[in-house]
């Protein structure tokens, strides 16, 4: 086995994490994401406006500790996506694809209920449910984003993806995705 | 973006787990090692001997869901190791390090207490803390070792690696680890 100098190697670290909570107290990397950020994502863009209007309120966190980007290194974040709904469509991430798109990524759900929607560049689409201790495996070539069911509690998710993946958010969000998550007459329902 | 052929492409699944108890209940893979398949491993020889003639307890399971061993792909299992000393010594994983020796592992420890050894082949050391909610990052070229330090409850951990990374039992099997974790006068010590 070779093994690069000794001076060069990456040093073991920890990172603690509120599992409940959905932190990462000592995050270096806290990415936000309010109403106002989700323009062109939710049905109903009137409700949208107003929830922006009354208060623009946070929908969800991400918290990394970056490592370098490159193969062989595991990026992994905490993701908390706040309950609510814009009009009848449950709050949800923006969903995307990796830059590196032969790659998956696997979310372990720590708290709350929701869907993990997913779809391919060639029209496939797929939805997993999300509960506490479900993990979700996103398999290569699946753009993905989650969608947070509960009434009142978080969904929280703890998530791996290599380092030299990459986000890419812009081939999703011309795209879309097929199917949408609502409240219609008491019961979630996937359109 | 190229995508393959649609009939190729990997469908999503997800994976129930046990989040409290350390279990998958549905995994296609089990792993179990008893004291017996410890031989070699623990500094006291005779406490693992009469270990062994008294009912050779578990020591550890494994519990995986495997995916393609290939690059792009995640391998993820839930590690949960006993409580439980050999003479002075607390329980421990044989430790490895991986094939494709370049890739790194993460560790989300979900319940219990102990320790992450590491060590590299040429001859650095590091250990990390394990707790509830503590994401211990062993990096590209670390053999790693978990050890239970808790009087009574398993060390339950989250683990997530390379589908193409392998495990590499021999070479750390040979070299050893420099340091142990014993329990001298009432106190953990790291010798």
């Amino acid at each position: 086995m070779t093994c690069p100098d000794p001076a060069d190697l990456m040093q073991p670290f920890s990172v603690d994490i509120d599992l409940q909570q959905g932190l990462m107290p000592n995050a270096a990397s806290h990415l936000t994401r309010h109403a106002s950020d989700m323009r062109g994502h939710y049905a109903d863009t009137d409700a949208l406006a107003r929830l922006i209007d009354s208060g623009d309120p946070l929908h969800y966190e991400v918290f990394e500790v970056p490592v370098p980007a490159q193969a062989g290194q595991w990026m992994y974040c905490i993701s908390t996506l706040q309950p609510g709904r814009v009009g009848d469509e449950f709050f949800m991430t923006k969903g995307h694809y990796h830059t590196l798109a032969e790659t998956a990524e696997i979310y372990l759900c720590l708290r709350g209920e929701g869907y993990m929607l997913m779809k391919t560049a060639g029209g496939q689409c797929a939805w997993q449910a999300m509960t506490r201790g479900k993990m979700v495996y996103v398999p290569p070539y699946w753009a993905h984003r989650s969608v947070n069911t509960h009434e009142g509690e978080p969904l929280v998710s703890f998530c791996v993806y290599p380092g030299d993946a990459g986000h890419n958010y812009g081939n999703i969000e011309r795209e879309g995705f097929p199917r949408r998550v609502f409240l219609r007459g008491g019961e979630i329902v996937i359109e």
